[in-house]
């Protein structure tokens, strides 16, 4: 009766590093100003979500200049894309596991 | 292509809570040692996330004495599981935009 928690990963309880890697996972890459205005959420909050994903080797940040203006960039790395999809299993259990 | 996260509730974000409120929907109630023994936590760690959602209102609890050894019940309350099943919505909206 007890759910299968192994592929659970504290650094998805995170809502915000949920939805980054959401997103990272919908697309190629994205970048700060975009991610901020999709989640609705501060600078500072925002970087240092970022900031863990990218110590864990989640992500990856490419910092670039587009029309003069510096811009920096964010993609999933395989690591990154295959921890998400186990979290997801994990939780898609837990859900099972309640409409059983 | 951004999730709806409204539904999405800060309380489950931890495991911990996250596995006691999946164990309190499947069953009327729990007691401490049989949580304890299901979850494989620490005594103060159980403790500490059971004591968080008592103050949210979520779970009850009963002390009594079962065999004159005193027993620690608990149990949802209707706040607690809808509580609860908005935040499965909300990692189920997420999972379904994945494989979309």
């Amino acid at each position: 009766m007890s759910v299968d928690f192994s592929l659970y990963n504290k650094v998805f309880e995170n809502r915000i590093r949920l939805q980054i890697m959401s997103v990272l996972m919908a697309n190629e890459g994205y970048d700060f100003s975009s991610l901020k205005d999709l989640l609705d959420v501060t600078d500072g909050n925002l970087a240092s979500n970022l900031k863990t994903l990218e110590k864990e080797g989640y992500i990856t940040v490419e910092k670039s200049f587009v029309d003069r203006k510096p811009n920096t960039r964010y993609k999933r790395t395989d690591k990154g894309a295959k921890a998400f999809e186990n979290h997801l299993s994990a939780l898609e259990n837990l859900i099972k596991q309640q409409y059983k």
